[in-house]
């Protein structure tokens, strides 16, 4: 382990039909700056193209499980278009599971994944890279600011937290109050998986700018889960 | 599809450093039995043998999810102990993941398996693999008989559900009021693949003569999870 | 062996990003059918999806194998929406290649797949395929009627050839003459592949209606490859 | 990437029943050479123990894809040989696919394989390595001198060119005049990706010699393809 | 198990440059005649083409596991003769395990392989393929007529065994007195594996007419290892 | 290769149901001190975990192959226990054959793995990988101090020999006369193996102690084999 690791979650939201190779190139030169001081893992939702395959498979008969994989081949896809733009920076072949996650990592090279596992979504797996990876932080950037004490949607005196213990997430998210249609921000998997493995996770919104300040410039953004 | 479809999740409690052959042969007959009606889907947990190996490695400096996977390889020896006893009635290769389920089923034979993802219980697992087999019915068999409205250990009066509705076991969880220490009984995420695929599902406590009487009898035992 | 087979091209055109659960229907229907009378093999263009990720990855600098490669991934997605609507019609793993195709014939079930080697187009891995599998005939779902004497969206006198000698085929091909834009039709490799197995082939414009008159009526339609 | 990569195919005609340790460890050396300047990818043909089995299997039935396969199973035989030579020189597992290509290449050592993909010459095959190795060139080391203008064998008076457009080679294959026999020189689909990848290429006759002026003192022999 | 199984290991030495379709065919054609009784397993040798890639190999430096793998391969190889003339009545890729025999075997087809594991003679592997398949009989089809006493090509006076107790075999082979050059005959792991589960073993001269006979017509041909 | 290579074959004893975390660690930390010198292969045997899953599959019927698959499994679960304490300096992937052997060496890092093929000891499977390693030593760190003239348990007047030409040491297991029980010190295969490839080996008694002075101090201690 040369450099320390950092998770960068990339939400599937960067991932759609009208994506362009401007938007992508943005953030394979910031992959490429973390690379100067990290060794990044990044792992790509799958978006709006995983929810139109999603969608007509579900509805043609196909089980949840089968769905979930269907899921996850688009958010490969997706890997690729960062790879695409970070050629032999990054490992050649997108691991498929957390052993192909522990080869990769001895490459010292940028790491691209997907989802890997049905029933888990991709921030949950996140967490699982994080742990196995022994990464110093996991970066959940979402389409969201951070985490609030209500929906910000509804409700615009909702107040973002700066940081939250893992415990009040976890509390928040199972009475579902004040996190509803939160779920993609950290669902209860990746909360208990931050809990168990005491790891640093930081929840904001996912551009360029702001994973550049958070990560490598290391300016407090979005919320800290603590613990 | 020549038959319907079971999974039967068998608590690790029997596996163990004391299992005896006469013991694992009850359930090989068992399963034998059940195979007269559904093709049967069998998963088994790591139970004491696992948390031993788990234990060591924990203290070691294993990461967590690497203890995740150390857990599933034992839980796939003690598939073979059953495989050993089921001889060609059953699929010969424990199968490792859900595309594998799919190919496993094909054969009509008996499924025997082991945990399939890191990150998940068996249970999460064994529910998943109930989505994908479209089983007709999951049996968790465990080490309690059932589900109750608080903990039988501690509250002698503590009542046990004959059924239960899916959220408001959910809900239960969640608060960890009267469900404490039955995180092996259902955890969150196979009561929320329940829940999605409307799988029926019954927590019973694991004997060969239970089983019977649940699975093949059709003799209500244990708590229903009603959906 | 129980049922002579057939391999079935689907154009990729069939695949977009408007295609509707109903039109996946209609084939998924014919495709059952088709089933009663042969074992179906289905390969899996990429379409428009495809050529939306390869257009963008190639911008990035991915080199042109690595973009067929995105192209194959793309057409198993589009395979999955065929199998979701099939069930256990068909085989559950979309084979990855030849050996694979080999394994999978044996289940007598369905056998739906997309690309599968690059530096080959999907027409060229169908021809393979049909090689393989000693499929009795290979048809070329496309977007076009037939094989063309002339362009026919620049000659309005352009004559469809109801049969052509796979020489003259090749021929016309090499002179890239009349038949200007049918890569899509029948490449290069394609047409030795049929050539050198003597392989039945029709080209033909793919719709539900023209497949069923053409492969289960045995009705003349498009164009027939004669050797 | 440490070094600019070469690919280099060797003709399946130093493959043989009386191929000697000697002629072995010429290439040996040579690729050793190599090594010292470039990466070198080494593709080894299957030469005649692979028509020796190909015929026999086409005699007894095999289909065309299979016999291609069992090609590519005599030229990884022949990789073998190079191999035993080379040591740890060489990566130790001769990939099978274009993705173990890429894994392959990040150790920085010598690449020796073979066929990839049933359907393709070892020569397309070639080209396609070079395309995903982002090769600075592609070395075809075959039985004759270059490209011709006509038939050596048949017209003493045949030219060779010292170099070649690739669209004039292409039509040259396409007419078949002048480059009859030479399919193994540069079929149309390793020109193809010549072309699409704008890939310098050699053609030259295959003996150390000749290779190791060619690669390493690039003095200029055979005849180049040019784009 | 629909039928009872045999493993029929022959003699590498079937398979040489001089190998003609027909002789192969002879063998194919014995194979059919067997499956009309039994569930064959056939395991080929690698014979003299093994050997000739062997020597030159080791020549070059490979290591002796490295040469056993080589071996392997040619067997591999010489597995697709029989392959080619069987067709679709075997299982289409040949087992490169013990699970992948498991999984070979429930497709009740014929099954043809070569040699799976470094450091093990074909016919030790023969051996544990009979265990795994728990067949009824390994006939060991090779260049010599039997076990004898002392070695025939050395005193014209070599009595051979009609039968002999597997423990007198072992002692005969570890005195290495008369048994001498016998190695391919039985070695020591396939006697200890026939021992260990009493499998019962006929070492008999190859050729289509003395598998037919002993085989089949249930004729005493060669030497029968007794437990 | 950049350090010179010894494999070390630890006895399954050391892995029981009363292993100690401490006990694992001394010999973690003393394969770190052998990685200062050497890099060290370790392969772990089964020992009493291994018995007892193959006693209880054994009676359940279970063939011999499918025990010897059991026991390489729990060696491998052995292996995850000195993994857990190496973390990043060992190879994440424990090889499950001598290829994967190969590509784990040219991580530089340690590797450590179990048993890798049926039919085979793991002293057996250590001497193959010595081979593929290209080793400079094997060290068998064993029950017993050494080998011996006769059974030290039965005879007080037992001689230990310091060293013990490898024939003279095959002769023994042949005539199994002293060396009774010892055949997992070396058996006949480790011993052929050795043999072919002039491997050095010595057998000790396995204690961190032990080992750290025969690998590391290159104090004589044990019974050296000479070729």
């Amino acid at each position: 382990m040369d450099k320390e690791r950092v998770v960068i979650k990339l939400s599937g939201s960067l991932f759609n039909f009208d994506t362009t190779v401007e938007r992508i190139r943005e953030y394979v030169d910031l992959i490429i700056e973390v690379n100067g001081i990290y060794q990044p893992i990044i792992v790509t939702g799958g978006g709006r193209i995983a929810r139109y395959y999603i969608n007509i498979c579900r509805d043609l008969g196909l089980d949840e499980a089968g769905l979930d994989m269907t899921g996850i081949m688009v958010s490969h896809l997706n890997a690729k278009l960062l790879m695409s733009g970070l050629g032999e920076l990054c490992y050649p072949c997108p691991p498929k599971n957390l052993e192909e996650i522990s080869l990769a990592l001895q490459s010292n090279k940028i790491i691209i994944t997907g989802g890997l596992y049905p029933g888990q979504s991709t921030n949950a797996t996140s967490a699982l890279i994080a742990e196995r990876a022994n990464a110093i932080k996991f970066f959940n950037a979402t389409d969201v600011e951070g985490i609030f004490d209500s929906d910000p949607n509804k409700n615009p005196l909702a107040k973002m937290y700066s940081s939250i213990h893992v415990r009040e997430c976890i509390d928040m998210l199972k009475n579902e109050k004040s996190m509803a249609g939160t779920y993609d921000l950290m669902d209860l998997i990746s909360l208990k998986v931050i809990e168990r493995s005491k790891l640093k996770a930081v929840v904001l919104k996912s551009s360029p700018d702001n994973i550049r300040k958070c990560v490598i410039e290391n300016i407090k953004l979005g919320t800290e889960i603590i613990i």
